[in-house]
């Protein structure tokens, strides 16, 4: 069991020194991190209910944590049997009255309250109209930096999530069969179906698989399309899976037919830059900026540094993005337990594409430990 | 093509009534039906990228539409050869100013601001920073009024998207196999690989699939989980495609084994309520609560009102959900092409669950027409 009550002990002690009363998380990350409060998979199109705005967990400094939910939500989708204190907004309820009546509950006097930088604008504006006088600050500035260094079971959690994007990965390099008319979204559900069938909760971001190469009709084709699997392109891969609600994100690129001698080359190059960044994932050693400089080095010295276009990686965990970031602007100096993607990349459209992704865990001089196994020499489907 | 032009005059047209000088959008439903701009599929993890808040498609009452997006999802993420003009704010740009900028280039002097109902709360902050004195209200006021009576187009897409879900419920059922160790999970899988080879985009939201019977040992198992299919229990669906931006929504149950006298009885009470919504979705004869009190008491008549917890059905169109509601307290008048849900249920946890749902659109003297036409019998796959 994560230590609830320790996290939100630390949470209390942040919002103290900053000066927040309340914190009004909506379901997510931040929310699953202080209390166990799982997020749904999300829905393409808005699901809404009465009052949907008002979802969210409350924790004063002493009060709380309480959610608040729409009746709707409640019945049918909250996980039964939860030992939090759940509130329930009626169909009929009027929310505003609810929610100020809640806030009662809390501060007498609330100064300031930090809400969740993904809350809806209708929850914020709710928010001003029963406390016109409130601070509204943003959530990120109490939880993010807790949720940066990993705990052991935070970390068990992932590397667990690894073993079955390696087992997808292995299974769906023997599915793939070019010139078949196979597409790249069959190979992309298909890689949905084997991470759930290896037991995983779902897909942590949509699943992408795409082919670059001189065939390529779209400027920048990179995303998953009923285009069919033709030999003479790379394929690449992005992919994660979710378990208890953290997130994955691995990638490979592999080629369809016979390589050209760039494509092994630029492949090779992609590696080395990957083997640099991870071997600098050392316990205070370098900021998050410096990796990235140093791995995207790797990339410039080889000619093809206009082709790396993003940054190499980003902090993962309960969320596929989150700080720190492996980029540019980034200072924080790492720390062991930090878990990052290294991710570099060369994308040429109308030529080739060539990536690999791993979460590495910061380590001491040995540099970082990757929580996926699977090979990472150029892989050739026939 | 639809006509985004008439759209845009018709929002310029309610947002003069309403003393509205700049639509501010979050990539969604209201932002596709005025400009086309596509919603990608959703993460579970939060995608961050710098300055992600920002994105968004601005139109004033004279200027725009214009699109604002970070570096990286103007070149990883967004259609190519869109026509529309997109700002694009630089990796490490200082988004607030970008925004202020952005914001100049319409009213001088701003007034109110319509933003997204679901637009982040960082996003709403900003605007209160560097607009202090400006009235921020919700897009919803413009543009859900503007969407509700759907355009012939528009009923063609979702007549498709019906079909696809039509053929896709036709496979599936050949595919369910109890006693088999296949599991609720293995056939939601299933069901969103055939709408995908049946045409679809993907999944309008997350696809549902489960068994209510007497060996549920969940208080309220209404969601698709590694519990393998047994004879003896009822399976309920709840799916729906997408096709161009649009929604579909589609349930059945099938009983799995010998159904019992009371579930037949059941069954054919939940189907009879379906007909009586239906039947009443007829152009200005009824508002849209009266509908849901005439097949509410279908159900009642026959016993089981309890266990219908629900709405009878929901708006639907660019959204799953979206106004009006079949539901008490929404007194909207019925008017010709309006879209709804119609879905009444009967659940009895431990027990039993029957439940049907189509997309209807409001008809004359005739009623609704429905748009998906797979069999309402109960269907029983021993």
């Amino acid at each position: 069991m994560p230590q609830y009550a320790q996290r939100i002990e630390r949470a209390r002690g942040a919002m103290e020194r900053l000066g927040i009363d309340l914190l009004y998380l909506a379901p997510g990350a931040n929310a699953q991190y202080l209390t166990g409060w799982r997020r749904n998979r999300p829905h393409f199109g808005n699901v809404n209910y009465p009052g949907g705005w008002i979802q969210g967990m409350f924790l004063g400094l002493r009060a709380g944590p309480l959610l608040a939910v729409p009746r709707m939500v409640a019945e049918f989708d909250l996980e039964q049997g939860s030992e939090l204190d759940v509130r329930v907004l009626p169909d009929q309820g009027d929310p505003t009255a609810f929610l100020s009546n809640l806030l009662d509950e809390f501060e007498p006097r609330l100064g300031a309250v930090a809400i969740e930088n993904r809350a809806w604008s209708e929850q914020v504006l709710a928010l001003r109209q029963v406390r016109p006088d409130v601070e509204v600050r943003l959530a990120s500035e109490v939880v993010a930096p807790l949720r940066m260094v990993k705990e052991p079971e935070e970390l068990d959690t992932l590397r667990q999530a690894g073993r079955i994007v390696d087992q997808a990965m292995t299974e769906i390099v023997g599915f793939v069969q070019p010139d078949s008319g196979q597409t790249e979204l069959d190979v992309a559900y298909e890689v949905d179906r084997l991470m759930v069938k290896h037991g995983a909760d779902g897909s942590s971001f949509v699943t992408n698989v795409w082919q670059m190469g001189p065939g390529e009709v779209r400027a920048l084709a990179m995303k998953a399309s009923r285009r069919p699997l033709e030999r003479g392109n790379s394929l690449s891969f992005d992919f994660g899976s979710t378990l208890g609600g953290y997130c994955y994100d691995f990638g490979r690129s592999v080629f369809l037919g016979e390589p050209s001698d760039e494509y092994v080359r630029v492949h090779a190059l992609v590696m080395a830059a990957a083997q640099t960044g991870i071997a600098a994932l050392q316990d205070s050693q370098h900021t998050a900026e410096q990796v990235n400089a140093l791995a995207r080095q790797a990339i410039e010295d080889g000619g093809y540094g206009e082709w790396f276009r993003h940054r190499l990686g980003h902090g993962i965990g309960l969320d596929v993005h989150e700080p720190p970031y492996l980029d540019r602007g980034d200072s924080s100096l790492l720390q062991r337990g930090m878990c990052f993607t290294v991710e570099p990349s060369i994308f040429i459209p109308g030529r080739l594409g060539a990536r690999t992704e791993d979460v590495v865990v910061v380590g001491g001089s040995e540099g970082g430990r990757l929580l996926t196994s699977y090979r990472r020499d150029l892989q050739v489907i026939a």
